[in-house]
């Protein structure tokens, strides 16, 4: 095992789909479909089509990433300004590979700036965001590749704002911005200023950008090892190419596997690492699995949950609930190691089973238990494991599963790189904010929010 | 409008249900339920059953909690080692009531120790919590009703034993536990070794244990207004318990709408309030909604969301995937007050639409986009306004949410008060890590797990 094992024993499960098939015979039947939708993605990304930019970012050097993060990273503080896949990758990396309380480590333990995300339009968020930096001390990194990202934007102007009133013209080499090569609002704004700038490579969406400058620069800065990442990723890139066979390619299994369940009604596919430092990768691949194959009223909800915590919330949900989920369980092999003490005190004597053993082992021990109760109860359980999380693996379990959502919207007959569905929303947003030209759909979310308004209880 | 106001006229949806009944007609049917449930909830109260405890928690006095936090909040940092009910509560008030990096403020600007969870059994989380720490200037704060929790348990141990290691037989003033009144680990500790102590209130279940000591200490030492809190809740109370009609009573509401949704197969409740600050509403409400109704093949999923993040994450699926959501968007009316500036630069034209608007008024626009959204997609959506948040409003909220659960587990025929389908992982837990009369379980839990190894993919 040079990165993970994928074990699938328990990810059939004994009933029968509504229309009589089995879910493993539904997933073999998949193998003819995943063997074209890989040669789409190769294809794809030779012929340099646009959405399929991330399939090559692990060849890619980081150079440039690294020169702008070693310029960065003698300041206190940096603000990353963006939203969705301009920030979910960047808090994944974050919590995935430096120490959990970072930014209130000492500047020597850190050996990077403080880092902050500044995603949401929350004036409460920036306002705080604000309050704990010096700006003369503070670099900020602007993500949107088209410069017109309502939220990063909003955002940018404020801290922009801020900026040039303290430091005056010196406001502009406290920018670096990331967005595309030549066209765009940011691009013009770096040329108009004379930022820094780097870009975001051509026909990669926000999704599938972590490996990207958009994800990279901020781990460079807090001393994560961005090369190993690459490598860990062009290693898992390597083992799906060179397979076409389920049994061989975990892209192809969890594809597949993902597929089959949402078709036969288990509308949700959770994610449960027991690991803290994996509780952030649910969240980005949550938008990853449900922009990407969210359409046309196909699709299956991510649920992101994190062992053992939510044995004491979900669990009980998940063993006696509704059979309406795919599992997908993750475990840690090597941990820091903790040996539990023996106490002296009586009161804590029913307490002894616990002495002696390392509280890695528990927390494996009960993702085991899990796993069980689970497939006890008659759930599909994929399991996970992990030898450790260091930068390589990590890097090896986004593209595994960049490339296996894309596969799977490949199966679906979807395209696994558009959000069609979110244009509405932005539309109604620019109309609601007074914008030119987006009168009528104001008044058409006016029309529908009305609706809601129309029956109000005041309590 | 004292606590909030909840729209409902979007709630219902022109799909008909599989039997053909529609939302609205099978909503209005369950009012008779509804009255018998709400009669059952305060008998139960007032007989002191268990389980019902929470019920009168508003009308308690937080005097013990309020000496209590005078004495702990002298300490540098405060740890409270608990799971579940005993950890999600602490984390919505901090994410709901102070600074958004309050751990980082200086010890003037926060008033009160910094605060640290150890929930989890992973031992790079509570390595790291140890690492933050002065023993000295630290107090702990241990909640477990039984004192047998697995997790809980395991870090204290660990934590008890550096602290006896580094502070001899000072350890024990430093620790508080909050359990059982009589019974249990915890309680004989607390007497063997003189700690202080707090009580769990009879009859009072972890996920509704906020409002009771198990929530209330740690918010008063971070100077939250646990008074206000509890005054919100109680006001709540009498609005609810004052009223046997669904368009009145936002309980039989919210209820009422949960139940009926899930039936006609939407198997998901999204809740998305639009604040950074009821992001961990939504864990508390997740264990509380899950762990309570998840039971006998019957439930629905509580899936946290936040807005406007995650417009840019889960909306694309919202509008587009599958119908199989049931949509709680909240908004909240005032906050920090935040023009966006008009920018001298040429390249930000585009944005000049965004110049002298709120940005609250825009994150306030984003979620009427949402719900227009969501509408005309024919999505059910209910529309929650909030004034503002502060520990009043809270404290409604967090009661408005309990009884609206219990109330639902009623009219379901459902125990909301147990969790009978978390007891097998513990036992298949117990047995794996070895503990005595746990040898069969441990063979079991063994049996099933390797199921799921039979089939492996090494990569």
């Amino acid at each position: 095992m040079d990165i993970l094992e994928l074990s699938y024993g328990g990810a059939f499960s004994p009933r029968q789909e509504p229309g009589g098939e089995k879910i493993e015979q539904r997933v073999t039947g998949l193998e003819v479909l995943l063997k074209k939708a890989q040669a789409n993605l190769e294809m794809g990304a030779k012929a340099k089509r646009d959405g399929f930019g991330w399939v090559g970012l692990p060849e890619e050097e980081p150079e440039k990433v690294m020169e702008a993060a070693a310029r960065l990273k003698k300041y206190d503080a940096l603000v990353q300004i963006g939203i969705g896949g301009s920030a979910l990758g960047n808090l994944m990396l974050q919590n995935a590979l430096v120490h959990p309380y970072y930014n209130e480590l000492t500047r020597e333990e850190r050996g990077g700036p403080r880092f902050y995300v500044a995603d949401n339009a929350d004036p409460d968020g920036t306002g705080a965001i604000w309050e704990m930096i010096d700006p003369a001390r503070t670099a900020f990194v602007v993500v949107s590749k088209s410069g017109t990202t309502a939220e990063t934007m909003a955002n940018f102007l404020l801290f922009w704002n801020w900026l040039r009133l303290e430091l005056k013209d010196a406001a502009a080499e406290h920018v670096t911005v990331i967005t595309d090569p030549e066209k765009g609002v940011l691009r013009a704004f770096a040329e108009e200023r004379g930022c820094s700038s780097l870009v975001i490579p051509p026909g990669v969406g926000g999704r599938y950008s972590v490996l990207s400058s958009v994800g990279l620069l901020s781990a460079a800065c807090q001393g994560i090892d961005v090369k190993a990442l690459l490598s860990g990723a062009s290693l898992m890139r390597k083992r799906i190419v060179a397979s076409e066979n389920l049994e061989k390619n975990p892209a192809w299994l969890l594809a597949a596997l993902g597929v089959a369940h949402a078709e036969s009604g288990r509308n949700m596919l959770v994610l449960m690492p027991y690991a803290d430092n994996l509780k952030d990768f649910t969240e980005w691949f949550a938008q990853l699995w449900a922009e990407s194959l969210g359409k046309q009223g196909k699709g299956s909800t991510p649920v992101r949950a994190l062992g053992a915590i939510d044995q004491h919330s979900q669990v009980q949900l998940y063993t006696s609930g509704p059979d309406d989920k795919f599992y997908l369980l993750a475990s840690v092999e090597e941990r820091k190691e903790m040996a539990l003490p023996h106490c002296e005190e009586s009161a804590l004597k029913p307490l002894a089973y616990l002495s002696g053993k390392d509280m890695g082992e528990m927390l494996n021990a009960e993702a085991r238990a899990t796993a069980a109760s689970l497939i006890k109860a008659g759930r599909p359980v994929l399991w996970l494991r992990i030898p450790r999380i260091d930068a390589f693996r990590v890097g090896g379990l986004i593209y595994l599963f960049e490339y296996a959502t894309a596969l799977a919207g490949e199966i679906m007959d979807i395209n696994p790189f558009d959000q069609p569905g979110v244009e509405q929303g932005k539309r109604y947003t620019y109309g609601l904010m007074g914008r030119e030209g987006f009168e009528k759909d104001a008044e058409e979310a006016e029309e529908f929010f009305q609706r809601a308004l129309a029956r109000t209880l005041v309590v």
